[in-house]
């Protein structure tokens, strides 16, 4: 038998798929949607939700980082007890589910709430802006404004990629306005007991399990080289003997075989959430034809794991043997840069109270690691925070992500049950 | 002591050196040297040549495919009983020497054979046109004209990768007029006795090994894929395990791994002349970012060898390795197009020729194998040929391509030397 929140969502789906569907098609590109960080796009899917939200009866407003903010009517400056949050933007040409499902999971949580009762004015429903790091090459901006994590000289430093114009100018652009000074949280944090994210999964792993919901265990970190080269010589590829080459296609290439045999390793003896990808691996185009022994490669490695250690043990065995691989291959490897986040247990009483819920409830929720997604910085931060995970057969960051509404629907009715019992 | 041929090859040197450099002024690009085949700076070397040569007392002309022809006066319609030739064309941004060395040491060689007495006669010289691949995607074109090897198929359908122009166009263009219907040999070989070219070594083995002169063994093989792809799918780089990934980067990393210790092996084995390149590798610019699994990967893969054997056998190995890799890794491989010569084992008897005088002289040339050069096709013709090899400090097809000019004169001795015993 369904649960009274479940058959409640229920109620709520036709309205929040025409929602879903009004923000889809004002985010348009032609392939897939695009909602621009700190832009009209975001700005246009912001301004829907609170339209939508303002006719169920609650109280928007935006802070001064231009995130959006939904709550009782009379409590939208409230201290929060408990926040439910996703993004308001996507990756360019990318899905709709991706960011927005959750912050209309928060609407429909809201609701439920209400209905149940005045305990809802702790509760705050959040769209963040500019969650994904293609368009300022880093993550979580609308967040880690609201934290206080950002400083001026951030807004004057970070750039969006196609547009060229940096984030403070961004959102002067959009009539925000960030105090002087260092700067702090924009909303007063001390009450805050938890935060909570719905999430469409990133990856097709439940769609594989056969499982509609999910709840996140930890957020991965990553060790990521965005520009390593391997310098060799270019020479004759049909004239030179192998012992004097210099060959930095050869050399990287077992340098990636070598990560993948590790890896392989890993998952055998229980480490299955780490994962590792080289996904740019270019000879250079002015330089290289098929008869040259290639004298440069341009690549990039990303490690994940929610183990930290596991993932410093990988980096120093995959520059270990690519040290040894440059002196067999006469190449010299710059790793360039290293960025990366660590990774983030989440809290376990929380998905221990999932868990007994969605026995109760019959949604049993899958417990599965996920990637990053601004609940990390909430974690960090020592707010117990959870993240509930929704199916989705093709990944995200893509035109064909997919969702199930009744998929969806199982989620946020999880999610709802949680926070109705704890606030 | 110095033999009679290197010392009046030694008293030419000063003017061959002034040769060169007046070449070389002329092909400059700024960077290296660069003679376009069938264009003005190939042209304008063949003019240098041809006045250097009938200042010399030479008769020269040119062929109805624009190669340049130097003999004897009175002589250069004879059908010749010894060739020595070169190109007269560079790789673009190459080095002076490849091909121009070769032509130059045949005019000196018929210097000193003229000198000699009247058995000059049987010898032509000659500056082939477009031997470089780069120009029209196919390599020995002035040679191939020579022998009657093109057909005005060809003409009107290999087009040079700059001008856009077919090699009828450029032909036409240097006022050349080829007969119509079936091309034939552009002069008679029913007296060729034996074919020869010097040639700088492309690769840097001469010098690894401290000599200065070579002797071809055989003209190295190829089999060649200029546009393998291999297909994965795009996903997640954090979210999707390894079990669930297509990763084209991976896949396409591990089959070269396997070409490069199969390669290693063969080496162990002895086969030493086998050679494998992987000179282009590309995950495709538009798609793929760190974050992502790489979908698509665009290489070529380049097999060298004087075994064709050896080359069927490897070529069959590694495709094999892919299809099993294909499998394990979800992706597939499109090797594209196979294109390649066969190897060419060069005549034992003038080999042996030479390393008999190679020891009276005092020149003893260092036997092994050579890449691809216009001396291939007069061997696959049944021509006994011969190929003398330069040393070069930093290998060809590059500015920094190195010729001593002290090499160049025992180079051009030795071939001087077993023309001047044969003749």
């Amino acid at each position: 038998m369904k649960s009274s929140v479940l058959r409640r969502i229920d109620e709520l789906m036709p309205e929040l798929t025409v929602l879903f569907d009004q923000v889809a098609r004002d985010s348009s590109d032609g392939k897939g949607v695009t909602r621009d960080a700190f832009g009209p796009r975001e700005t246009q899917a912001a301004k829907i939700l609170a339209t939508f939200a303002n006719k169920m009866g609650f109280e928007t407003t935006y802070d001064c980082g231009g995130n959006l903010h939904v709550a009782r009517a009379g409590h939208v400056n409230d201290p929060p007890k408990i926040i439910v949050a996703s993004h308001l933007d996507s990756v360019p040409v990318g899905g709709n589910y991706d960011g927005l499902a959750g912050v209309i999971a928060g609407i429909a949580t809201l609701r439920v709430l209400e209905d149940k009762g005045p305990a809802s004015e702790n509760l705050r429903v959040i769209g963040f802006r500019g969650e994904e790091s293609p368009w300022f090459g880093q993550a979580y901006l609308g967040s880690k404004l609201l934290l206080g994590e950002l400083s001026h000289a951030d807004l004057q430093t970070l750039r969006r990629f196609d547009t060229g114009r940096t984030l403070g100018e961004h959102l002067q652009q959009l009539g925000m306005k960030l105090p002087d000074g260092k700067l702090q949280p924009l909303i007063p944090l001390n009450s805050l007991k938890a935060y909570f994210e719905l999430h469409i999964e990133q990856a097709p792993l439940l769609e594989h399990l056969g499982l509609p919901v999910g709840i996140a265990t930890a957020i991965r970190g990553n060790i990521r080289h965005p520009y390593a080269t391997c310098l060799g010589e270019y020479a004759h590829s049909g004239a030179v003997p192998r012992h004097l080459r210099h060959d930095a296609v050869m050399a990287t290439a077992k340098v990636l075989s070598f990560a993948d045999e590790y890896w392989r390793q890993l998952i055998n003896a229980g480490h299955d959430d780490v994962v590792f990808t080289c996904g740019i691996f270019q000879t250079d185009s002015a330089e290289h034809t098929m008869t040259k022994v290639p004298g440069q490669v341009t690549f990039s490695t990303n490690i994940g794991s929610i183990s930290n250690q596991v993932m410093e043990e990988m980096e120093a065995a995959i520059t270990r043997r690519a040290a040894e691989l440059a002196v067999e291959h006469g190449v010299e490897f710059d790793w360039g840069k290293r960025v990366g986040t660590p990774a983030v247990n989440l809290d376990t009483s929380i998905m221990r109270l999932a868990n007994t819920i969605g026995q109760e409830i019959g949604i049993e929720p899958h417990q599965m690691p996920t990637v990053g997604h601004d609940a990390a910085l909430f974690q960090r931060r020592g707010f117990p925070t959870a993240v509930v995970l929704i199916r989705n057969a093709n990944g995200s960051h893509n035109p064909s992500e997919h969702m199930d509404m009744n998929d969806f629907a199982l989620g946020a009715s999880l999610m709802a049950s949680i926070i109705s019992a704890m606030i």
